[in-house]
């Protein structure tokens, strides 16, 4: 896994096959101009400059005649030529000129990325009939590729202009998804069908979880009764779990002087990604881009001895940075989230100690809530950089805490220089989900810096004042993201103890509804979350509908149910358990939601 | 009750002794310029130009010699005379020249307050040896006063300039109070003495419950953890049992576009009550001022019909509202504040039903925290005026609906014209606290005018578009106000299910720190706030400080302790429940917590 994309196959394979398209797109479209075709993530992309819109039908050409220039069996050919030989190769094609032009002026080259020095020759590749301008690698011939183990689309797109210059000409962007074999495509196609199924503003929609709206603002989730109770039962868990671990919940406000932010320095180092300050009579005030000061203020506001650390404070706290709207994207990408922060202020004898209780009780929360494939990765310091704040011996210490602990717990981890904060070392955890994409979840960070600047001192066992040092740990990170992944990862099909409903009765007949409301009622007693479908429609369409909200547990209700006091259970997977005396059922819904299992029984 | 405080004996009695106390001023300090000296509430003032302030000596000199012109039997005398005579007889009193003239010029009287026609005579009342300007009434003799319910004080404040203008002199206030008896002028002194010991700024600091700093910024509490503890425990507390009435928890941003609030009404309409907009890019966002525009959206986010009503959407949401600094008090009148805030949405006939549970509910909520001595203000239209929306016909509806509620459940009510919202009549509740002082708490309003203005709409049993009508709702009113009130009403002694730390472990000595904390581990599994002392102070030093932080039960333990298993328990009254086997110990705290219970035991 740690060769790089650059040199696999696979990105030979993606990148002859941007070639080998652009030799069939010439074949379909002779006048085209061509501009560049590198391979990306998953596969490869080809930009034209077409006298029209490329049809199906257009497409499907191109697909097949790809395949039958991979069934030709040709070499992929290097050669070295001068500039003016390159020139005389492109006479016709402007996009390429251009690139000659900027290679030979030493700009950029052919990725539009700065180059150190002007190119004496220039490199082609050459398969078949078509010969690009390309720095390679490529497949050695092409019998290499699978004709069976790609695919082209064109989606109509905005904005890909030639090098991205919107005042230059809109190009035409054709991409190819490929692989090493047909399998491979298939489990991507799968995939890619997966992701769309699960994406969380479309489940989040049809579950009836959170709707944004415009005019309440883009990027500013409103979470609806369904979707509150998901985040309530997440948040008041993980609050019990905090408690349970010396955590003591604090409340503070959603604004706060700009002064505060000047203290702290997020202002204005942060200034671009926070919103503009409020005036309020001769202050300003900023709407709270995170809760850190807030917290310090809480530190300082009694004296503080040895003996009161570590003092862990930890709130909900929602705060608000601005986005491009661009970059807006349902749950995952908002204006507005609430961090599942924790500060921790400890000594320095406690830091290694404390540290590893933050990585343990990430680790628990994570793998409580099924979620197990799972990395980290600890940000140090670029030792070539100026940037950061403190004295050597202080980032020493702490980088030694946060991997002495990953070993310590043996979570796997990866060490990345330059990915420390300005104020210190941290360590981030990656989350793969159920189609293997990796999220960035929780972070934890050792900070030197804020108590600096807010002049933060306890008492110690010499009656001496000192300095605390800093945590911050967010498990989730952000409750939004958060739950926008789980939505992705279950698909909506929640655990039971997440499940916003968690029970619903289906009487057979309307005769049976009283019944029906009395097991209700019997379950609310114990905490579930449960409900009566005594709507008009019939028995078979209630069943189906509360399998498409992926309500975990149907109990269908009728006459031999009464008189033998049962319900009948149904789950979400169509798995029938048959009627079971209604204390049975309770006993395995107690069971299955003080788990937090993943399955229903 | 109903005499205006103008008409009543105890009026006449403090201002005669402002009188009085003026008269005895002018012998001490014969130089004296004499203001004017109103009755207010609970006593009297007069303010004087002095050639230097006050001792405590000459205040007891004053207060002597007041007692003996009250002992002197004197008729207050009532004269009318012309601008001459009263220029003559006031020739050396500079500010009474002045308000002559105001009077007879027909601009304001003594008061300040603007009069009608100019005065052709001008009213002197004389007592003793003592002529004032003034329009009584006073008492006839100075007999009807008791020489033992009155007392003055002197503090010096800013601002107690000559009208009010601070460009004008300033002038020395002193202020008395007075009553009709000695044992009322005591228990107004224990009550104003009770009231600067509940002091919830003075409590809240000293129970470590919340701080405001001006770094952070004015009228925004920073709730530390033990507050945090008191303030979860009422809003989940409360959040319960909202759910089991069939409301839907719901969250929102704490932002909301400036167009949303243009759409709701709210702006520009309690503009100086809001924050100013923030830009966003082409966008500008308010701090969101209430909830309702966003609930409103979350309703209109689906198409509803007859069968989804009530909906019944709550938040513990924070708004932030404008309020001049001067205005700022502790929790009770702060900047921003989270609002135990619902909207119902209802069909006409189901209003009155909902509104009976609605006041149902706030009944409940109160009577459950031991608040029992509350009435209601039914709050309806001005019928002269013309700024209400809506209907007649609705108003009618709404206005029964709400008295017939209160008839209904035989709340004790008041029906007050004027009072409504500009949308709908109202209900208000106001609580009398401990020391008897009325606060306004929840309020229940009916609303027209939102579900217009968003359109909001649902489907009728003929599959017709209806409009729902909306009940805003809020029992507290404001989380921050509401607890500041309650830590006043229980003086900081909180019922124990509210009490931050429900039980200190006081160990005899080190050797039964152990024992200690396995108690604190069995309260725990209970979900009880138990903590050890382990500190290395003296048992009576430990038990000092429990009590001093209100701690309901200390838990002494010694050797006898560990041999039987048992836990010496003492209440913060001091009451000494003696030995008792932890089992017990928690039976107790089980009963009393569930029964939110008042005493201890």
């Amino acid at each position: 896994m740690s060769v790089p994309y650059e040199e696999t196959q696979l990105y030979k394979i993606r990148h002859s096959l941007a070639h080998i398209m652009a030799e069939a797109m010439l074949e379909r479209f002779p006048d085209a101009q061509i501009a560049i075709g590198p391979p990306i993530e998953d596969g490869f992309y080809y930009d034209f400059l077409l006298p029209q819109s490329p049809t199906e039908e257009d497409l499907k050409w191109v697909e097949k005649r790809m395949k039958k220039i991979i069934a030709g069996n040709h070499a992929f050919i290097r050669k070295e030529v001068t500039p003016e030989e390159a020139r005389a190769q492109f006479a016709n094609q402007k996009f390429k000129l251009e690139l000659i032009d900027d290679l030979v002026n030493g700009r950029v080259n052919e990725m539009g990325e700065e180059i150190a020095a002007p190119a004496s020759t220039i490199t082609f590749y050459t398969q078949s009939k078509f010969t690009d301008l390309c720095r390679g690698p490529h497949v050695n011939n092409t019998k290499e590729i699978n004709p069976d183990a790609f695919s082209i689309t064109f989606k109509p797109i905005a904005g890909a202009y030639w090098r991205g210059d919107e005042n230059r000409e809109q190009l035409t962007r054709i991409y190819g998804t490929a692989w090493e074999t047909p399998e491979e495509l298939a489990d991507y196609l799968h995939r890619l069908e997966e992701a769309r199924k699960r994406d969380h503003r479309v489940v989040g929609e049809r579950l009836g979880l959170f709707v944004i709206d415009p005019l309440v603002g883009k990027g500013l989730p409103l979470w609806k009764p369904k979707g509150a109770i998901l985040r309530d039962t997440l948040e008041r868990w993980l609050r019990q779990v905090q408690i349970d671990n010396g955590y003591s919940p604090v409340v503070t406000p959603h604004i706060g002087k700009l002064d505060l932010y000047k203290t702290s320095g997020h202002y204005p180092y942060y200034k671009d990604s926070q919103y503009t300050p409020i005036q309020v009579d001769d202050e300003e005030f900023l709407l709270k881009p995170m809760n850190c000061p807030h917290h310090c203020m809480i530190y300082k506001s009694e004296m503080r001895s040895y003996r009161d650390l570590p003092l862990r404070l930890a709130e909900f706290g929602t705060v608000y940075r601005y986005e491009q709207s661009g970059e807006l994207h349902g749950l995952t990408r908002v204006r507005g989230f609430t961090v599942d922060d924790a500060h921790l202020y400890v000594t320095p004898s406690q830091l290694l100690g404390e540290f590893i209780s933050v990585v343990k009780l990430i680790q628990y929360v994570f793998s409580s809530l099924g979620l197990t494939d799972f990395r980290a990765r600890v940000g140090i310091r670029d030792p070539k950089s100026e940037k950061y704040v403190g004295d050597d011996q202080l980032w020493e210490q702490a980088t030694n805490a946060i991997i002495q602990a990953c070993q310590e717990l043996g979570l796997p981890h990866t060490v990345e220089e330059g990915e420390a904060a300005f104020y210190g070392p941290k360590l981030d955890f990656i989350f793969r989900d159920a189609l293997k994409r990796e999220w960035q979840l929780g972070t934890v960070q050792v900070d030197y810096n804020l108590p600096q600047r807010f002049e933060l001192e306890y008492v110690d066992e010499n009656n001496t004042r000192q300095r605390p040092i800093m945590i911050h740990r967010a498990p989730f990170g952000s409750m939004e993201r958060f739950i926008g992944i789980i939505i992705e990862h279950f698909a909506g099909e929640f655990p039971a103890w997440l499940a916003p409903i968690q029970v619903m009765l289906i009487p057979v007949a309307d005769t049976h509804n009283d019944y029906a409301y009395q097991v209700v009622a019997e379950l609310k007693k114990y905490g579930f979350r449960a409900q009566v479908d005594a709507g008009k429609g019939r028995m078979q369409k209630k069943i189906r509908d509360a399998r498409e909200d992926y309500i975990p547990y149907m109990c269908i209700v009728g006459d031999r149910d009464i008189e033998n006091g049962t319900v009948s259970v149904r789950l979400r997977t169509d798995e029938d358990l048959g009627a079971m005396p209604l204390a049975d059922f309770i006993a395995l819904l107690n069971r299955v939601v003080a788990e937090k299992a993943l399955e229903l029984k």
